[in-house]
């Protein structure tokens, strides 16, 4: 017996089966391009990424023993959607997450509504990439489209249907189209009348973990799927990575260390006061029942890696090639072992939480002329962990503490960059054995929704497996916490020269 | 008939035999180390200096035909002493500069006289390094040096009188002790006296390019010197450099383009005001009589680009050793040619002009993921002259526009730096064809009391060579100076951050 774990995400998808003791049977994975087609815009062609998607279910089911998968799951990336037509044609690309074109209608819910009362229903902070904004625009600005859609359809309910079944969506994917009622339940009548949208526009809502059907003969056939596979609703990819990770309980958080690095914490009553507000921290339902979930983000994680890999590591890229090393093992290892004497701000990209700042820009201070290529990487390696620390501190003003960070996603190999967090944190780093959280949260709750354990906690007892811990070393818990106080008064020291050098109106 | 010029800086020492058109004849370099034998104290042994210097004589007048030097003069770094006893022997090491033993006495001169008269008086904003605070140092932690000593000289004093001859220093020189009347053209009882400091401790103060005497022929002949050369004062080596850049009248500045980066303008009316103390502006005589300088620099000059060699330059290092191309024109050429999307704030040592400060650092700002290697050392550029074009600005609000810079130094062999620099200020720049600039004007100084030239002017006329003129590129300039106002900002809006970093008192 086994479950098939789907992950959707902006620039690849992954199919993974994995055993009842959450071992990776077989997995594999497709890349699709990210489409520019105007500034600003920022697209995924869907018929590609299904496609793509029917590739990697086939190529990781063909692997595994015949008749092996019993269920499936999905985990996806959230905000983007796609209009579809009565016979199911896909009417448009989809604009993801950072496609622009839902700004104007910031500006016009502020006034409708108020972002206040946006965050008491929806759990989320007004902002340009949820999808309602971009059904707005396209509402507005392609009539001769909005016209002819059945169904505004994200990832996950776009498969399912494609699956066969009927169009469904769970709570957590819901709530990224800022159009779910996360209190009741339900798609918002406020919100849908206020953007004279019709609900029936949208999919059935249900939690995450229910099963809505199986898949049709026809199409498993095609999928090199057995008969009779049930398919269960999964989650937005957060939430389906922090229960892979095994976080079903408060005070555990997920952080997911990769080109974003964003950190999932759970709590039972919802937080919709102005604090997370103002903070840009959503609240929406998590893919364990009774739990709510927030994320603390910040879009420059691990590619800021990348870039000094790209830009200053020739030397590190040829290491790696001649001893088929990993190049960024090489590159963390290169760090000083030491706290550096220099500060980072990682905001190379638009910021996260909690300023969603998209005119500040990357600093380093400190420099002089001792500072060494060894303390520039680990100034990296720091800044980002600081924005993360940063975020944390928040979390807890608000009443919701972390303890303990179970780390998945590239950094997570980096038992350097484990350490370095626990000890800038001064919390408890948790390294995992299954690297592919997101399908294997997305597998315990095909799991779980058609009977193989009794629950996410039997489930996750079962699957989710600890690699390593990693302690807070407290002399440098100290050091950090100093420079942390340093760290808090960047960001507000340089806002409004960051706002001045890119060029956008001082704040 | 040829002039020797000798050049003495912290490092090491130069000395150029040139003929009378300005051609460089011969010349001979030695380097000397500096000493750290405590923290905060940077010293030179003085004995090896003047062993070193005597090489480069013997090797630079022996590459010439015998009997050719009739005159020379000696260009030195200011502010380093040494006490000597009767019998001529050195009584112990020479602080130089940076040495930081006279930092208590900045606050006693404060309270005992205050800063605004110091200026009034010596021309010196009151700073540490002077020398006058060192020797109160030696009067207090070393009395039995200071009860032995003869004179305290300077190195142009100190070789003077080396060569046979009684130790006589001139007006640029004295002026870096903080002890001579500017205005009085003489040491000041007032000082001395505060001080209390016997006058006949200090060499015979007399203008540059005055006669001292000749050279006994016992220590001719030790020297290699042909009989009766003519000993003449020289100056303070940036007065000597601006002299040799043929710098002579007002709004024409030299820049030294080397480890420091530092711009010498001349006035003929002394600065003496708030303004000039408020910035750390000295004002003190010129080499060439009627006229005062004044000093604008910035300690991470050049220094900086050697920093990024080092520390990730691996690959240009690499080039240069194959290619046997200098590393800097590879960075510099490395560059993009358009203004760079960055900012840098190049305190990656202690600030120079106007700040003095200790506690600022180095910062790079607007940095993204698109940032390459090429804006990077284009920022470094810039940064440097950045720096340095609001030190003209505000030399301009004091009444001491520059409309000229003649370039010396290591960084005026790269014509494209010193376009960058004629765009970024918006001025004219302009390279000489003798790069030895100090050595030069102790030269055109021994050539003139000799009789070899009947003025300044007609020396320099003969003399200093231009070699290439760069006018700033109106779009660029423009944008430059668009630049500029948020460059400007940088500084202020970091100072209690970098203050604060550097672990100081937040100012």
């Amino acid at each position: 017996m086994s479950l098939l774990g789907l992950d959707v995400g902006t620039t690849g998808c992954k199919a993974v089966v994995f055993d009842i003791e959450g071992k990776v049977l077989s997995a594999a994975y497709r890349e699709y391009p990210l489409l520019h087609p105007q500034p600003g815009w920022i697209e995924l062609d869907m018929r590609l990424v299904l496609e793509k998607i029917k590739e990697s279910i086939r190529e990781a089911s063909s692997q595994v023993k015949r008749d092996s998968v019993r269920a499936l799951s999905i985990s996806t990336q959230g905000e983007a959607f796609v209009p579809v037509d009565k016979k199911g044609n896909l009417l448009s690309n989809s604009p993801v997450s950072f496609d622009n074109r839902g700004e104007k209608f910031v500006q016009w819910w502020e006034k409708a509504l108020g972002k206040e009362r946006i965050m008491k229903i929806t759990g989320m902070p007004l902002h340009s990439m949820f999808s309602l904004n971009k059904i707005m625009w396209l509402k507005e600005n392609s009539p001769h489209i909005y016209s002819k859609t059945w169904k505004f359809l994200c990832c996950g309910d776009l498969l399912i249907y494609k699956l066969g079944l009927s169009p469904t969506i769970d709570y957590s994917l819901a709530s990224r189209t800022m159009v779910f009622d996360i209190l009741k339940k339900r798609w918002s009548e406020e919100i849908l009348s206020r953007a004279d949208i019709d609900p029936s526009l949208l999919a059935e809502v249900v939690p995450s973990g229910t099963v809505v059907g199986e898949i049709p003969q026809r199409i498993a056939n095609s999928l090199s799927l057995p008969s009779r596979v049930t398919v269960v609703t999964g989650g937005h990819d957060q939430p389906c990575g922090a229960l892979g990770a095994g976080v079903k309980e408060e005070g555990v958080a997920m952080e997911a260390i990769g080109t974003v690095d964003c950190i999932a914490s759970i709590f039972k009553e919802p937080h919709l006061n102005k604090k997370m507000l103002e903070n840009n921290f959503a609240c929406y339902p998590h893919t364990v029942p009774q739990f709510y979930i927030t994320l603390a983000f910040n879009f420059t994680g691990g590619s800021l890696l990348k870039w000094f890999r790209n830009t200053l590591g020739k030397e590190e890229k040829e290491k790696a090639k001649k001893t088929g090393k990993d190049v960024y093992s090489i590159l963390i290892n290169e760090a000083t072992p030491e706290p550096s004497s220099l500060y980072l701000l990682p905001h190379f990209t638009t910021t996260g939480t909690p300023y969603m700042d998209t005119n500040s820009s990357g600093a380093i201070l400190g420099l002089s002329l001792n500072t060494s290529k060894a303390e520039l990487i680990k100034a990296i390696l720091e800044g980002i962990s600081f924005e993360m620390k940063y975020n944390l501190s928040l979390l807890e003003e608000i009443g919701i503490p972390v303890n303990e960070l179970r780390a998945i996603g590239g950094g997570a190999k980096s038992r350097k960059w484990l350490q370095l967090k626990a000890d800038l944190y001064g919390k408890k780093m948790v390294s995992l054995k299954v690297s592919e959280a997101a399908s294997l949260g997305a597998a315990i709750l095909a799991g779980v929704a058609t009977g193989e354990y009794s629950s996410i906690e039997e489930a996750v007892e079962a699957t989710v497996k600890t690699k390593e811990v990693f302690y807070p070393q407290e002399e440098k818990t100290r050091i950090y916490e100093e420079k942390f106080q340093i760290y808090k008064d960047i960001y507000p020291t340089l806002k409004s020269l960051n706002h001045r050098i890119r060029g956008a109106a001082v704040a």
